[in-house]
């Protein structure tokens, strides 16, 4: 309703077509009438005190004060040592669960129909670590970090995101065959966690063996987790078979209710500025936003109005086979989630 | 020609299936007058002095006197600190380069037209070092080790191959933009060997972007090479764009003409002893085989006759979507190679 008071979120715009598509979601959330307000802050890569890298200091104030975020793509500029300040997003605010939905998309042809299945990424360490050594010229080892903490809060975020959205299985994704240890001890808190929740399926999977199959039939899947660099890969995977990463959101969950969502794909440097791109990752993931924050109706509204513009081929962008702007399918959204 | 002097190679049968699909290739390598003497050897864990798992020593001479094999599956039964044999005789006899070409079956409908790429995986380290270690309660690590000479070897061998099998692009498949000193090296290592090797085309890509790619047009990739569990993912991966692991074969390559060929499907007990298995991943196993020891006109005529047989419907095992036995597959491809 008109009187229900804005959520203030921080909005991170990012880097080359960052700000249109961040433009295009404010625009139809105004549309819908959507009780948020955004914070905008610049996050690009600084030094701070000591050299380090760092992420600037009002956008760490800005998500702090404000908890939940929603950022488009930022891009890694090539200076030695420059780190990926998606990757410095996620430790600093300790987001340990990457989300992302994968819903095949009405009325968009893939090789696939009935993909409805969910990753869910540690996000904080195992290959991500950062820890690497040259133990002697031409030998080096990079450290993969497992932590019992870390698996078993992802673990159990799994099994809750799986409750809450009405899913019935959650399967691990693994190499404990070979990494005996560390899969190993990520295996194990997943099935502890089972163990509390018997009214959640349990499935444990190789990640070679979820490859073969999902590409033969992903809409044998549900609810996935794993630890994070298996879930960057299976991540992207997924997104290929419904239409890329212009058409798929995701979140990083963390303590207390503080979540970041973003679009994956990169900033497009190549059409950025030239109302080209496609909004729609953002978009839902903006909506995934909402829904976090208990604001169903509205999110339901602007999905709708979302894939209703995509099922109709004239208001699709370049990347799905359209040609329109990304001002028109966002004015084709606004005008449908007006009418909703 | 008949007066072709046999060429002896070990023959490992293995488990479960693996006994009745080695007897279905012998049965095929007769029937096309292959010249191959097959001398056949068991290779199940046993505990060696010191009480280290280890090969038979009997398979062990074996492969050293023929060099060159074919080997059914494994299992690895369930026991704390039994490794798997396949991972042993890959590091047993330094088999440094893993190649799985996958190509699309023709009359076999997937999702997919027109795959023809080859995986090259990094075979004896990276994240298959088997070092791990717990560093405080809860807190445990895996080591990705990566060496020069391994990475020069396999990225030599990948450009080799290109060039012997008419094959226009190398790929390497990375994540240095997360692992910066391992897959750093790898990547080094591929880029200094892509520059003595001009005639074949370069590219370097992530994993994650190839997996978003490669469901969405696999036709695109050519040869890709990359660290060991990288390859163990986008094999199995691609094995199920064109058909699952039934039909896709494989290639274990060390120094010295050195090679061990084998089908990377499981053991499947479950129709062990049923004459219902698919005998093609290991056929192909065995005419890569042929190719490798330059036999190139046999293994033409029984691909050939294996590639008819699988065409027709009616001669496809239960995997393949047909009821056909192992045994009823098997004559239809004597059969066929006979009048080839
Ligand atoms: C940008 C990159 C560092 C990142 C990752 O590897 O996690 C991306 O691929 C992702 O999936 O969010
Ligand atoms: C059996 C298993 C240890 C092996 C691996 O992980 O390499 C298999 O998946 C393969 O691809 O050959």
């Amino acid at each position: 309703s008109a009187t229900e008071e804005a959520r203030v979120c921080t909005l991170i715009p990012g880097d080359g077509i960052g700000p249109e598509i961040s433009d295009s979601v404010m625009k139809i959330f105004d549309a819908a009438g959507a009780p948020i307000s955004w914070e905008e802050r610049n996050v690009t890569a600084m030094k701070g005190p000591g050299g380090k890298w760092m992420i600037p200091i009002e956008a760490q104030d800005s998500v702090n004060k404000n908890k939940v975020g929603l950022k488009g793509p930022l891009g890694t500029p090539i200076a030695a040592g420059h780190p990926s300040m998606n990757l410095m997003l996620r430790k600093t605010f300790d987001l340990y669960a990457n989300v992302r939905p994968c819903v095949s998309l009405e009325g968009y042809k893939t090789p696939y129909d009935g993909v409805n299945l969910v990753t869910i990424r540690e996000n904080t360490e195992g290959e991500y670590s950062g820890i690497e050594h040259a133990i002697v010229d031409g030998v080096v080892q990079s450290i993969k970090l497992i932590t019992e903490s870390a698996s078993r809060k992802v673990a159990e975020f799994a099994f809750d995101y799986a409750r809450k959205n009405g899913r019935e299985t959650v399967t691990v994704v693994h190499k404990a065959n070979i990494m005996r240890m560390t899969d190993g001890l990520f295996l194990r808190c997943c099935r502890e966690t089972a163990e509390k929740n018997r009214d959640i399926k349990f499935n444990e999977m190789y990640l070679d063996t979820v490859c073969l199959n999902i590409v033969q039939d992903p809409s044998q899947f549900d609810v996935l987790v794993m630890p994070n660099l298996y879930g960057d890969i299976l991540s992207d995977l997924c997104a290929g078979l419904i239409g890329g990463l212009g058409v798929t959101p995701s979140g990083n969950i963390g303590a207390n209710g503080t979540a970041l969502f973003e679009s994956v794909h990169g900033t497009a440097p190549d059409i950025a500025g030239k109302d080209l791109a496609n909004p729609t990752a953002l978009l839902l993931s903006a909506i995934m936003m909402l829904r976090h924050l208990g604001k169903m109706n509205y999110a339901g509204r602007i999905e709708q109005a979302c894939f209703d513009a995509i099922k109709e081929k004239k208001s699709r962008t370049k990347d799905l086979g359209g040609d329109a702007t990304c001002s028109q399918f966002t004015n084709e959204v606004c005008r449908r989630v007006k009418d909703l």
